[in-house]
C-alpha cells in the first residue's frame, strides 16, 4: 500500500484500506529522472501530480528567455497548473523533475471519474487547494512585508528540509534572487 | 432567491432552485458600510464571505506600520483567510469593506454543516479554491515577469470593471506602487 498518499489522504477525511485499494487504481505511478519534463506550455492534457519521493519544480521562460520558479513541490506535495487544469486551457507553464523523483499521475479523465465515485475525494482535494491557495495568500504576505535578505532567512528557517535538498541556484530563483547574491549572503551568516 | 450566489453555484455543479433554497438557509445576510473591518488580525471565529455587491480588501500592516493588500473580492468572490480556517488558527489579516457592500457570510460552525450535508458544495467550493489558487500562480508569474509599469497597464487591460471601482491608491498598493507612480503612469499614458 502507498502509505504516503493513504496518510495524506486520512489527514483529511477519513478512509479504511479497503477503499484506499480502490482509489489508488486511478494513479499511474511514474518515475521521472532528474531534468525529465513532465508538462511543456501548451499541453492541454493536464494531469496532477503527487510527489513520493524527489523534487518538482513548476516554472516559465520569460520573453527575455529567463527561467522563473513559481513553486515547487516536495515529498507529499500536489502539483500541477491548476487554472489551466479547471478551465481546460494550455499551460503556460513547464514542470520538471529536479531530482530523480517517484510520483502518482492522476490525468484529468480519471480525476473525473475519481472524484465522481468517491464524493470524499472532493472533500480531500478542497482541503488541499485550500490550503495551497491559503498558503499563497501568505507567500503574498512575505512578498510584500520583507526584504529580499529576510525573505531569505526566513524561508532558511521554515523548511530546512527544502533547502537542503534542493540546488542553491533554484532556490535564489524561487525567492527572485540572483544566485550570487544567495551566495553572499550565506557567506555573511557563517561569517 | 439570491440569484448571484445561484448562478455562481451552478458554473460547478448542477443545483435546482429547490436545492438552493435550502442551502441558503445556512448563510447570513450582511451589509457593510464603506471602511467597515470584518475580519481583525487576531480573530479566530474566521467567516468565509460572499460579495453580492461592493468591493472588499484583505491586508496586513507590516512591522513599520505599512498597510499592503494581499487580495481584493469583487461581486461573485469569495474571500476569507484560507490557511487560518482550514487550520482553525487565528489570522494574521484583516478583511474590510472598500465601499457599501452586500455580503452573504458563511460562519465557521455553518460551513462544516453545509459541507456536510451537501456533498457537492464540497464539488462546488474545490472548483472555487482550484481556481483561485491557480489564479495565485498566474499572478506569480506576473509579479515575476514583468516590470512595475506592464503589471499596471496589464491590469488595466484585464480587470478595467475593477480598476473603475476601487480607488486608484488601493489599486497602486495591491499592486505593490506608490500612489505617486501610478498617477504619473495614468497621465503618461494619456498624454
Amino acid at each position: 500500500m502507498n502509505t504516503i498518499l493513504f496518510r495524506h489522504i486520512n489527514q483529511f477525511v477519513s478512509m479504511g484500506a479497503k477503499e484506499f485499494e480502490e482509489i489508488i487504481l486511478y494513479f499511474t505511478p511514474e518515475k521521472a529522472a532528474k531534468k525529465a519534463l513532465l508538462m511543456h506550455i501548451g499541453d492541454t492534457v493536464l494531469h496532477d501530480y503527487f510527489v513520493l519521493s524527489g523534487c518538482l519544480q513548476m516554472y516559465f521562460i520569460d520573453h527575455e528567455g529567463m527561467e522563473h520558479t513559481v513553486q515547487f513541490a516536495l515529498k507529499g506535495w500536489w502539483l500541477a497548473d491548476y487554472l489551466a487544469l479547471q478551465k481546460k486551457k494550455p499551460t503556460e507553464f513547464y514542470i520538471q523533475a529536479v531530482e530523480n523523483s517517484v510520483l502518482l499521475k492522476l490525468s484529468p479523465a480519471k480525476r473525473d471519474q475519481l472524484l465522481c465515485a468517491y464524493p470524499k475525494m472532493e472533500s480531500y482535494f478542497r482541503a488541499v487547494y485550500q490550503i495551497a491557495y491559503g498558503t499563497y495568500q501568505t507567500r503574498m504576505k512575505y512578498i510584500l512585508s520583507y526584504s529580499k535578505e529576510e525573505i531569505y532567512f526566513k524561508f532558511r528557517e521554515s523548511f530546512p528540509e527544502f533547502v537542503n535538498s534542493v540546488p542553491q541556484y533554484l532556490i535564489a530563483n524561487y525567492l527572485g534572487l540572483s544566485a550570487e547574491y544567495v551566495s553572499k549572503l550565506r557567506r555573511k551568516r557563517i561569517s
